[in-house]
């Protein structure tokens, strides 16, 4: 038996063990008090919505006449239907049987690989989440990289003079948090229809595009507090409410006058439209883009586990609709996502979800928001934080990756994840994330400012 | 961008949308007393133990303090470690670090496929589950199919002639019910390693293996019928207690006596360890197979969604350790099953979830024993039906599949599914499943009888 011998080209990847191996060091000479700041998985508790989903789910599937056996492999429709609609929501013309449903965006962006041809040219970001390289090396594509850096805002651009078939563009951007333009997109949707390439879109942090549209103030002020906590929301006051919003209490929703203008302000400065949360928002990307998202950053399901695809039906390619190509893929190695899981998909959909997501993600965007005060207060140069959980640093004093991160581990007693672990082109660059608590992220950016 | 051409080549399946429409054909003169003993999924609810398990998960995700966020990509410890006890209570030796949680056995029948090169040859038996030629076929890798046939019983055996690099084998078979003893997975092991091939064992009926082990009749007899009941599993009543158990009622044990001497003469007659449940229980194997394993069948996990595959870390081949290249496979494209799924799978290896699926498993058995003893009483010659939930019959008076599947479903308005959708082999021969309720089958082998 002969194995993949393209298994044997992947870099092993150290990063992670390389950074537990010094906190480690760290932590033998007695100190206990690190913080870290590398984290880029969430943390608070899922929507209460879509617990109550799963455990009634669950309660189903003991009796009988609710019991559930295969469910169709692409998804239930309630969910498909659902997601539909919540593209709907925003504009986009997304049909159901475009949705195929999964356990996640990582599995997806390996999987649909299986369609496509060995012989491609793949064009990957860098810096870049890993996992885009490594599944084109263990199918032995050629992959030419676009370098990401401070000219261009970590937002490479089309270039006419390189040929690719296959794009990857994740924007909001892990990890540099960088977020693309509907211009831009445009310029890419241009470049891919006139090369006869597929753009494979990775909108995984959408969620957090909220420029000019503070979810926690648009769901709970705007619609009425009182309203959204009867759906069992927790209180602003549970969930340490976002930006200048501390204040909130039940009742007192003046406090936040102050708040809302500035959001107004915000609105008209940055323009909500100039940031699409996904491809369709671009005319002609339904003829040229798959787009993969995900319950886990807008939901918190990392460990609960759905994501979804969308193959729009325009997608044909040497002849062939990329659609049925996808869903022959999944109905011959795939059976479908948990009936349990989707129904705490769906509910994450649902007016109540939005407004429960909503407040988690101002929660972390807050965080986001303070740790860049913090930043800019000491003259240090960042990208993202804004419209993302990350937030991308220039190394003061042009410092390597690794050193910075050896100062801040041993200086500040903070972890983050060195740039040039994603590539390259992240070197000199250091990512910290907004998935920690408060109280940490308070605690950190004092040690940062002191 | 060019697509995978291999695509291409596969041949659409009809199979079950062409039954469909006859089904619907009958349906439209007026017929509504159509049976079902078609169907190849499960039909009873899940154990309670699994939902207890994951309506208590699906709350502690809701709460900061128990919430998870990402877990390891191969299933927590807790799942891998009860899946190497619950090997371990049979003697085989599975460490949980050979042990990978995925949703299911056909994604992963599916996934594997990545670590191996495409220049392979591939041995597939004839009648056969379809994903295993269809995923093969993927990939542009070349299948040579060994014949399943009332000579051999629908178990084929090694040709020392023919040359295979990867072989699989499906013991109980679907859809044969076909079981292979221990002295043929020994030849076929021998036969592996002569040739440096790998087998690629599905394991997934395994659980209906019970020679000579009544589950139902070892678990709530041997251990004590209020021990169990105790712990939460249906009473024999409100499941429709097996065999010759339908009289038993709370402390009235005795009626089932001559159930009991039954059984042990069944030991006595076809020996329980003439039929390995894992090919780990042959000797070598843990040098030339890997095997894939599921809940769907044993747990009646179909539409819950949790499988696992054993690779151990002997399997070498070309100086790649088989083990390493799946974790990296899984670690890059996956990213692990929900942790509620994993605490209900946990679940159905627990002392109560055994006892649990049992008694499900020996619901179906008895449905399966009801229908072979239908069929014999009309001298239809049958395989499977022992150890698995699959009749697979031969049609009368040499019959073809589709005439014999239009005579069931005309003359005695029951839907079964025709040998030929199956494979070349399958020609002549018809599947009835055990999944049905028992009313239903008792119904079906009235109509059959008369």
């Amino acid at each position: 038996m002969k194995i993949n011998k393209n298994y044997l080209k992947l870099k092993e990847s150290y990063l992670f063990s390389d950074i537990a191996k010094r906190v480690n060091a760290v932590k033998a000479t007695g100190v206990n008090d690190i913080i870290r700041l590398g984290i880029g998985d969430v943390t608070l508790p899922l929507p209460k919505v879509c617990t109550d989903a799963m455990v009634k789910a669950s309660e189903e599937m003991a009796v009988k006449e609710t019991f559930r056996g295969y469910g169709e492999e692409q998804g239930y429709a309630f969910l498909r239907d659902a997601i539909r609609d919540y593209y709907g929501r925003r504009g986009c013309r997304v049909e159901s049987d475009e949705v195929f449903v999964s356990d996640g965006a990582k599995s997806d962006l390996g999987n649909i690989l299986d369609i496509f041809d060995k012989d491609n040219k793949i064009l990957v970001p860098d810096p870049v989440y890993p996992v885009y390289v490594d599944t084109n090396t263990m199918d032995g594509r050629e992959i030419v990289y676009m370098n990401g850096s401070k000219e261009n805002g970590f937002l490479p651009m089309p270039d006419e003079a390189v040929d690719a078939d296959i794009i990857y563009i994740c924007s909001p951007n892990n990890p540099t948090g960088a977020v693309y333009t509907r211009d831009m997109l445009k310029d890419w949707v241009s470049y891919a229809k006139k090369k006869g390439a597929l753009i494979l879109f990775d909108a995984a942090y959408e969620a957090f595009i909220s420029v000019g549209e503070d979810p926690f103030l648009l769901t709970n002020v705007g619609r009425g507090y009182n309203k959204i906590n009867s759906v069992g929301v927790q209180s602003p006051t549970e969930i340490n409410a976002p930006r200048g919003c501390a204040r909130i209490r039940k009742g007192n929703l003046s406090a936040c006058a102050d708040r809302i203008q500035r959001a107004s302000l915000a609105v008209r400065d940055l323009k909500t439209e100039d940031l699409p949360r996904s491809i369709y928002e671009i005319e002609g990307a339904r003829e040229c883009a798959i787009e993969f998202n995900s319950f886990s950053k807008k939901a918190g399901f990392t460990g609960t586990r759905c994501g979804y695809t969308i193959v729009p039906k325009e997608l044909v390619y040497e002849g062939a609709s990329l659609n049925k190509m996808w869903l022959r893929r999944q109905t011959t190695k795939f059976n479908g996502v948990s009936y349990i899981i989707q129904r705490g998909a769906a509910a994450a959909l649902s007016p109540e979800g939005e407004a429960q997501c909503s407040a988690n993600i101002a929660y972390y965007l807050e965080n986001a928001r303070i740790i860049g005060e913090a930043l800019e207060s000491i003259g240090i140069n960042y990208y993202g934080g804004k419209n993302s959980p990350y937030i991308w640093l220039e190394c003061p004093d042009g410092r390597k990756s690794w050193d910075y991160f050896d100062y801040l581990l041993n200086e500040k007693r903070i972890v983050g994840t060195p740039g040039a672990g994603f590539g390259q082109c992240g070197e000199g660059f250091f990512r910290l994330t907004a998935f920690g608590s408060r109280e940490d992220v308070k605690e950190a950016c004092k040690r940062l400012i002191d």
